[in-house]
């Protein structure tokens, strides 16, 4: 058994240093599975440090299952975590940035073979690669998530709400988070609903269910192409005839879903992914009037509304019509990925159904989580977490535009979809194959999406278009990593 | 505007007091809709107060939509919430004792009436009625819920896990989890399997959306008859064939299922809902040797093996045959129901086959709370807490078969299924209207669902039956309220 030197620590807590060791040896095979640790004590008085100390360390372990323990016995390594090569401490949990499938819109998701989410703890056997830049991710920067607000607003309502626990939540979400999030759409969408129109959901993809249950079984549906494939997976995987609508500069086509029937339709009419297009005001009227002719539905997905850099808010769908439109949008993407809180108004039509077809759901959300996100909203947090977040990624933005107009890049491509979101599209502008650039690139430790990756049926227009998606960037690696892309596009000409 | 006596306060918090009146004013009508109330500072003035007190009042009205505010402009009373004589505040939150639809088997959930959940929010316009005594609430005791360990585990992980909250969590849950529950599963259901075939969802509810995905769409489906109600509107409302299958004495019957062409059937061997009774070794077999042959799927529903309170542990059906049964267990009849985190574990070729055809599904807990849980588990507090409940249920099983045996009720009814869950089936052995005696006790304050609401098919064999659900009960009005019972038998006869 190693003795660690726990002065090379540098600034980091005594027991969270010797957790890093311990996991490193665990992970590299120095410590063996099902070898027995020193008791807490002992390694206590071997090192030096409090008894608490080691006993954090070994919790820690313990909860990530490095270690299990034997009944009056001790702590044990576990078997089989083995793996050559352990990372070092700080990297442990680098590689599963592809993972991110923010419930709203990663670009990740969508994406064949990232689809292999790992759960980021290291026990898991998956190894994956490591990238100088990953252009797909769908990571947030590291500062985003208000731990201690978050934490300390948790903390209370686990004091204050003890009554609240003992009851499931209804199944639509607890009064004060639909309030709190109709306050926000009045003040942030000018979009006046009443909370009772207000459904959350642990994800857009539950309130999706929720909403295809709510259809007859028959009726055809119908997403963007290109678009967030999720959402085409997710319908077709219901069974129902599920129609990929095509979308040119001005928004989805309204034709095809005259054509066929369609009964409901996903669209993100103020920030299309992953063209970035804005729905023009003509198309937005034509779509309208279809639905309301139709009797059909239309789900407005508001994704990435809060992230809108210049000119003015785009108008919600659901401001101008209450009975055909089903306002959809997530915290998941705003706050964090790890939180799993979604929300859809329906109209009051279908709200009546959801009350009377699903009256025997419950609520898939905890409650201490929801009544959290109320007092996180209703207090400001929020609004303040978004500006700020704004403010990082404008600056982020800037700092993608400037290294672009240096680079060599700038030659044979161009950037578009700077007004929101947060990707760019990258336009080559020369001969290309597409494939070869990728893997080049993948090669070089550069991952990038085709956008052909989010077309259904006819690819071919969106040849030589790259999303750079930029929310958990180094800025500092981006000249060397669009370097490398302009030597690459140079070695196929 | 009325000044508080905050002297009246008792040992409550002085913001907490001051909330409460307001709240009471708010809910009677004293403030009306849009009044303005005065600014935080005027209001500490004229109470004597801090100001931080106020703010602290202010605060929690607005979360729970009481208040709303305009920019500089201050604090108004939000319009519609007057309702005729207000409760007292201690019991603001009574009469929503119905709605605890714990995910797994809430008695509740599967009444038809009662299915209407309000939220608890006193601002929803629903005023529903006050029981002396409610024998249908899923409702926990008001002590089991161990906040304080839950917010102290919730707080250390925001704060040692910021990395892990930058990724979506992966959609079978974090590995920690999953190996905490795998843990678990060996130590107190002598069940052993691999954290890989685990899949952690908000509510068992979830976990059945999932299953029905991975089966054909046309292949029949069955459930217990009787039995837990909302799972056979769960199957039903998918589309697929739905077959209600008898439960007798030894448990559900294989016949109906071989006739049918089943390919899944939803069962709870170790404690079957509503009638108590635990599958016979020989049904068991039966059962098994039906689904090898047929390749066919158990559900084993495990809901209430935590509360056994008599004789050994029943095994599962899992540890027997780890191909055709899915074992399936929440988080939310134990811990409280205002946590959604249920589990099942999938058999290889399923779980194949979610890794395939539901790869594009995100994770739907959020991540803190499934780090919490997880040390809530490897750290032992669920197994202190499991043992605490079960010794204060246990207490309370011995409080009601006392209050019967004294009672003038058990002249004309006996007791049965005591050895395990939280409520007792009361079967009345004189001749009886139930429809009357039910109606005639909600007249006297007594609540109570008859054991033929959860039956499909043929209810007949049920009459007579009613369950007593204790989870909640304030054994005080025990006495009582089967002296009340006894009445109304003795008056129908």
């Amino acid at each position: 058994m190693p003795t660690y030197q726990l002065d090379r620590r540098g600034k980091k807590p005594l027991y969270e240093y010797l957790y890093e060791c311990l996991k490193n040896d665990i992970r590299s095979g120095v410590l063996p599975g099902n070898q027995r640790l020193p008791s807490k004590r002992e390694m206590a008085r071997d090192h030096g440090v409090a008894v608490v100390t080691v006993e954090n360390a070994y919790a820690q372990l313990l909860a990530e299952g490095y270690l299990y323990t034997r009944p009056r016995s001790g702590f044990y390594v576990t078997e089989g975590l083995e793996r050559e090569g352990a990372a070092a401490p700080d990297r442990a949990n680098a590689g599963t940035f592809g993972d991110a499938a923010a419930s709203g819109q990663s670009l990740a998701a969508a994406q064949g073979s990232d689809e292999k989410q790992s759960s980021g703890a290291p026990s898991e056997p998956a190894k994956k690669k490591e990238y100088f830049v990953d252009f797909t991710s769908g990571r947030i920067h590291s500062d985003a998530f208000p731990y201690s607000a978050w934490a300390r607003l948790m903390r209370r309502v686990l004091t204050d709400r003890e009554e609240d626990f003992l009851v499931a939540p209804p199944r639509e979400g607890v009064y004060p988070l639909r309030k709190a999030i109709a306050d926000y759409l009045r003040d942030a969408r000018h979009l006046t609903v009443s909370p009772d129109r207000i459904i959350v959901g642990p994800g857009t993809e539950y309130l999706h269910s929720i909403l295809l249950r709510l259809l007859g079984t028959t009726d055809p549906v119908a997403v963007e192409d290109p678009g967030y494939s999720k959402i085409g997976l997710l319908y077709g995987s219901t069974g129902r005839p599920t129609i990929h609508v095509k979308v040119d500069r001005e928004g989805i086509c309204v034709e095809p879903l005259k054509k066929n029937g369609v009964k409901l339709v996903h669209t993100s009419p103020s920030h299309h992914f992953p063209t970035g297009c804005v729905m023009s005001a003509e198309r937005r009227k034509q779509l309208l009037k279809w639905a309301v002719s139709e009797n059909a539905y239309i789900v407005e997905d508001d994704y990435d509304s809060e992230f809108r850099f210049s000119g003015r808010p785009i108008p919600t769908l659901a401001e101008s019509n209450d009975t055909n439109v089903i306002y959809m949008n997530t915290f998941t993407r705003t706050l964090a990925p790890s939180i799993r809180i979604a929300y859809m108004v329906l109209p009051e039509a279908l709200m009546e159904q959801y009350r009377t077809i699903l009256s025997f759901y419950s609520g898939a959300v905890s409650s201490p989580e929801q009544y959290t996100l109320a007092a996180f909203l209703s207090e400001g947090y929020y609004q303040r977490h978004i500006s700020r977040m704004r403010t990082f990624y404008r600056t982020r933005r800037e700092q993608v535009l400037e290294a672009f107009s240096a680079s060599p890049l700038s030659k044979y491509a161009e950037l578009s979809g700077d007004s929101a979101g947060l990707h760019f599209l990258l336009l080559i502008k020369r001969k290309l194959n597409d494939k070869k650039f990728i893997k080049d690139l993948d090669n070089v430790g550069i991952k990038i999406n085709p956008l052909a990756l989010y077309c259904y049926n006819d690819a071919k227009p969106y040849a030589h278009a790259f999303l750079l998606g930029y929310g958990a960037l180094e800025p500092e690696r981006l000249p060397e990593a669009l370097g490398r892309m302009a030597d690459m596009i140079c070695k196929q000409a």
